[in-house]
């Protein structure tokens, strides 16, 4: 292998010489060998292409940067959002708790791709960009970084989660409407209980989600508010005046979201609440499809000797050993996912607890979380939906049956009979294994037209939509 | 002790002759001895007093039930809400998770009460009232419960929560003014780093506590929306028509908070996100406390071997063996509370994952973290406010002391002679354990005057307010 | 209310008369009002008594306190666990991390208590004894506190958690041989699958609960490692030489408890990683249970809409609205608690990890949850058990109908005819909703009578014991 | 991109030609786009190697496999485990929750694989060894994951945790003993307290670990327990007499651990309380390391205006943007994975919460989280080992400077002069800026030589081992 000689600060360190990273990436590779390479997502980093290129565009305006410098920072900051340098970033989540050297490791390439777009070679002559003057200018580790997550996870949020959330909500609320007029068996405490129909079981579904999409969408403008311009402490030192409020604009406008200068630096900086108020909502919806996933799965368990109320799409042989077993792998896998993502809640829990004065430095593990649920419960309804929520169909025959036995239908009477008469009927014909109807009857409760007139499944479940 | 005879559907009780509670109470409180007893939080009680009365009101409104019932059932009410029969509730939080017992023991109390304010004894002649057909008419524990711990948890947060996070959030703020003009040491990664003002610093926590109540209060409009009309699994079965949304006026007349009946009401019976979503914003709040209150520890350490550049209150001999010494214990306490309030997110996110069918049925256990999160956040941020926060004072002798002596004041100079040179001044100081002006001038990279105009900490610290 | 004043090394303060409490503690009830009143458990007061008393013994013992004085002070240390000064200890669990407010609690209740003891009133002339110099001597709040929680946490174990968990682990091994001959379909992924017998079902719960209960007990060794003896930093500042060790065999004597004293004093005061391994141990239980009890709740769903293969005792009317119902409330309470315990954890955990230098200052937090997750575990261990899993009886009938159902007996056919044809065999009797048998001969790949002696659900549940 | 047709019970399916894979792993792979590719850890897939093969071995000698059809089973499993396949592995975590896709992921590519050793084209043919038949003989994914789980995390505990925690707590021991004289003052509530040696202080550290691992051995044995043999649902159906057994000892040869068969098969299937035992362990040492980063990142704060009472290494320029600034990057990095296992314990726990019946469906998500902590507790023990630990010095005449000035040597006048007045000394010097000794000569308490001979902090630091 091959190497060039990288200088930094602290002296020489040898860069492997195929790589556009310099010397500070270079150390972090090597002081930092825990869990598997390049673990710092590749979201983030284009997060800093974004504020780079913004930082670059705003330096310029304001006198600080020449032009020409600015145009060589954004045209690396393309390539790198054109996926063409994603090789280039193989540091790891589990670095400094500032991120200091993923943004020197973008200072750097940025500085050496740029030295190539100047058709020089790395290495030679001096610099066309200084990695920490130019490319970081205006701009330090501490009002990047953030940046750069909060950039990510907005992006993540927007592209990943909603759509994803928002298209099995649309499934459960068709299928909803399909359902409304199925009437069933309640359940409650996992007993027997009154009737409803299965649509209203969706819709409650639906609900949830709407609800988890409001949560979400609540904790955008925190999200939205970036530190840049706050540099090392939140004073905004060696930045030009106008530079946090302008910066903000170009990343919105690069990125085409609404994000704004963060009203408080010294916040932006030494605490990431942001992210504990974002993840907290993932959470919550993660609560929402591990109850919707468990569901699903029990209406669809049997074939023979549970629920069995719907059906869902058999996807593969269930099972390497019970010959034609089906499972409901789609609803195993979106609850492993809530899983995941209640872990993870409390990953950055921990992180955003322990800011210490002017700094945050559980940055990198918290960002890594968030975006990791974030595209998890986004992928995970994505494929909950299309290969299981779309196919569900109800088991009419199953639902019938169940239905039409229910002890629980003696509801009706109460307002008829009262509460303590109808239990009677209820407890007799469970002792005796016999109908309602017959026990009313024989208890001389109500005339068996009363019965048939007052019982009815389909008068129980209210309003159907 | 002396017994009377009362009974439910399953048949006779013994139940202490001097207490209002029934069979279903007595069977409770025999069934699950777990934890200590009438641990159920009383705040579900006096929820469960508004609702009973507001279904009362809509009930006679609606022509369901006699205008004396309604009177009597109200009066009693009004009786718990005045905290006259808080020893009538004797269960515990770990008994059926839909609280149907508690449900049962406020139906109890209310209908022997009404009795006895019927001028007759307990047990003696008809009912007045029938515990399950008049006082729990057109309810279900399904929505009642939900109801009674919305409104518990509701009134929690605006009456305790959010006033006790404002009073500190206030006074932080009067001290970030205060202290706008006491420059001093930032510290990054807890190392020396840029000045800030210690206002700047104090308006960090500020921006945090503020974030945090917008946060909680986005979650209030879930949070307010009532079960109230569901009864047994969501589809309103025995409620007169537009009791529900009556119902919920009803409520939010009583309290006079803006409850609405919840659009979905499968939702609100089977699932409690909203109490997972309050109480995620609870959580974030002890995040920013966690920072807040650890900072103030720190800055406050010492007496002489330790930060120092604050002083907080003494309020109590802090050692039993060290004499003359003091701890910051207001923010031990602050800081206990944030890690019982991460702790019952925790509580409250398994049950709330756990919902099955129609119903969620840990809703007991999540009220009561939810309450308990609540009230410890809200009763800390007063005690920290009163015995701590409002009398912290800058050292200003240490404060200037450590100021001085910074060598990250250099930062100043990257703009004037790059980060190259700067890190070689701050570096050779700290070999040579010397100023940085001493070797800015040594190394040639300042004159003495260029230093010194250059190098200013007031003027590093960007706006002051 | 009349009062009487106190004086610690700050000064007066005003005590209600009636009261053995002093200055300190009066300082602490004052200071903070955070949640309720007297939240400080009892145990951990006891815990104090036991080493008020040790320690006065050890100092007697090594000459540092005269006779007299010891015996003062194990008297009235005898007297608060005999239960008669519970009333002195108003403080709460959010007050100073070290609990140095209720060691001093203790200290003064001795020393005014003795001074009754010794026949004089509370003011009245010199102390018999100084709450720091006799009461507290060669202790500190950093050493006895972490005792005192340590001998409350392993007396909760011994006395409550492990005969709880045992007394219920006995009843399913007891119910799992009473059922070793119930032969019942299986399911996995919540779908039907191959047989086995409700005992061996069982015998899984019996399994989990006793490598629960050897994993708790795998933590006692370290919980029973007591601190006494560190004094305020771990290096027992003015201790006799001898000292810990002694106090410790006293504790172990008094408590008839294998406690030691901790090799290593620095760990004892600056960490509860014995409280956090503890804990995980309940929650690992807390893990178990929770399984259980949702196997036994969807075991016993019905009556006739479930799973139905179990009866569960009926302990309560169960429905407010739905007359007759009966639900498995034990089975709720019981997983209430799994999920208090699991978010006890979690509290625990984030007390835990922030000790810093020489002192942990989340003792009374960490020592809360422990004691209160482990009186849960046991609580509802003996409550689920005796009015539940004591009374669990087979639904022959339900077993015997879904048994015979079962298309997952066709995996008996593996061996003989292998899994493809097996598979063919069970996807068409599904399609067509047919026996296996039928279509096994339909298809020909096996005859009437080797189906019936291939296909036996008696044969394919292995050894049953 | 060609393809060939690969069957399974379901129908055909089209697959990359170049892969070894099978229809059942195609199916997965596009039924669950979740998350990044190949996510299944491959530690998993080695496990399912050792497992296929020693199953092969003991049907072979139980006479239900032929040689010829062991020998190439066994073979493949072995360029597994030589890395030759690890492309072949294509699945996600986020799959069927019993990892069966997985499993039949192992078994079409050891079938196909053997079908080239046998020298014939893969699709060519008379498959040489069936999936199901052959290669899955006397397993079901339901015994084989969680034999392959166990066996991945065990031996990552064994050469990755264990040994890097084992490293740090060595260099720490080592310290400790180097520092063992160097008397410093104590910290307690990060306040100045009596003094104690930074090898005392270390020693605290050592002492965690010590536990820290003897609580991570003590889940190795339930770990050890393997599933296989229990094939479905626990009972042992179509697998041989005796194979249980046999099947663990050869994967106990093959691993060279001590692997033994569970002996309850139900458990094993049904819940993965082995995973949330061991995983609880790793937490455990999260919180101490988390103590030990954060005290070693305090110690070393400053360089100026902090503790600064050791050195560590400077390993990286710290700051993109503060000239000379140097961080405590290693104590993040440790600290961040403290964080995250924090969080991926919680993810474990609310999987083990959910098994139901005979299985537990959170498999993959269980043992991802457990091998992702093993791995990283490993990991940054090591990489704070030798980046950070070996190097700390202590800073001497930091440490001497704060411990002359400290007010709380007075605590050694406590046995002279009592803890009152000793208050009064240092109360007075506190308030005037003074010495301790002029004070205590002042207030007439001691003489000047009385002082100097009492107070030595030498003397206050207890045996210095």
């Amino acid at each position: 292998m091959e190497y060039r000689i990288e200088k930094d600060t602290m002296g020489e360190v040898k860069v492997p010489a195929d790589k556009l990273w310099g010397a500070q990436t270079e150390r972090s590779r090597n002081n930092f060998k825990i869990g598997p390479a390049a673990s710092m997502p590749l979201e983030i980093i284009y997060g800093f292409a974004y504020l780079k290129k913004a930082a670059a565009y705003t330096n310029e305006k304001l006198g600080v940067l020449p032009t020409e410098k600015r145009d060589l920072i954004a045209k690396v900051c393309d390539e790198i959002l054109a996926g063409k340098h994603d090789d280039q970033f193989p540091l790891v989540i589990w670095q400094t708790g500032s991120g200091t050297q993923s943004n020197m490791n973008v200072n750097e390439v940025v500085a050496n791709r740029a030295h190539q777009l100047a058709g020089r070679t790395i290495g030679e002559g001096d610099k066309t960009l200084q990695p920490n003057d130019d490319v970081n200018k205006s701009q330090s580790s501490n009002d990047t970084f953030p940046t750069g997550m909060h950039i990510a996870a907005y992006k993540k949020v927007m592209e990943v989660t909603i759509p994803g959330v928002k298209q099995l909500r649309d499934t459960l609320k068709k299928k909803s409407e399909e359902f409304k007029e199925v009437v069933k068996i309640g359940r409650t405490h996992f007993m027997d209980a009154t009737p409803l129909t299965l649509g209203q079981e969706f819709s409650g579904y639906v609900s949830q989600l709407d609800h988890g999409l409001k949560a979400l969408e609540n904790t955008l403008p925190h999200l939205g508010e970036l530190a840049l311009g706050g540099t090392a402490v939140g004073t905004g030192l060696n930045t030009p005046k106008g530079y946090a409020e302008m910066v903000a604009e170009f990343i919105a406008e690069f990125t085409e979201l609404p994000f704004t200068s963060a009203e408080n630096k010294f916040e932006a900086l030494a605490a990431h609440d942001a992210l504990v108020e974002t993840h907290a909502a993932l959470k919550q919806l993660a609560v929402s499809l591990n109850k919707i996933g468990n569901d699903i799965r029990m209406l669809a368990s049997g074939p023979r000797s549970g629920i069995g109320e719907i059906n869902i799409p058999a996807n593969e042989p269930g099972s390497s050993i019970m010959p034609g077993k089906v499972n409901p792998t789609q609803c195993e896998a979106l609850t492993m996912v809530c899983a995941q993502v209640v872990g993870n809640d409390v990953a950055a829990t921990v992180g955003g607890l322990q800011g210490q004065f002017e700094l945050n430095v559980f940055k990198p593990v918290m960002a890594a979380n968030l975006l990791q649920s974030a595209q998890l419960i986004g992928d995970a309804c994505v494929s909950f939906e299309e290969h299981c929520a779309n196919g569900i169909e109800p088991n009419q025959e199953r639902i019938d049956e169940l239905l039409k036995n229910s002890l629980m239908l003696v509801t009706a009477l109460n307002t008829k009979i009262g509460y303590y008469k109808a239990a009677e009927i209820a407890n007799t014909a469970h002792k005796n294994g016999t109908t309602l109807k017959e026990e009313a009857v024989n208890l001389g409760y109500t005339t068996a037209e009363e019965f048939d007139e007052w019982v009815k499944p389909e008068d129980m479940v209210g309003e159907m939509d």
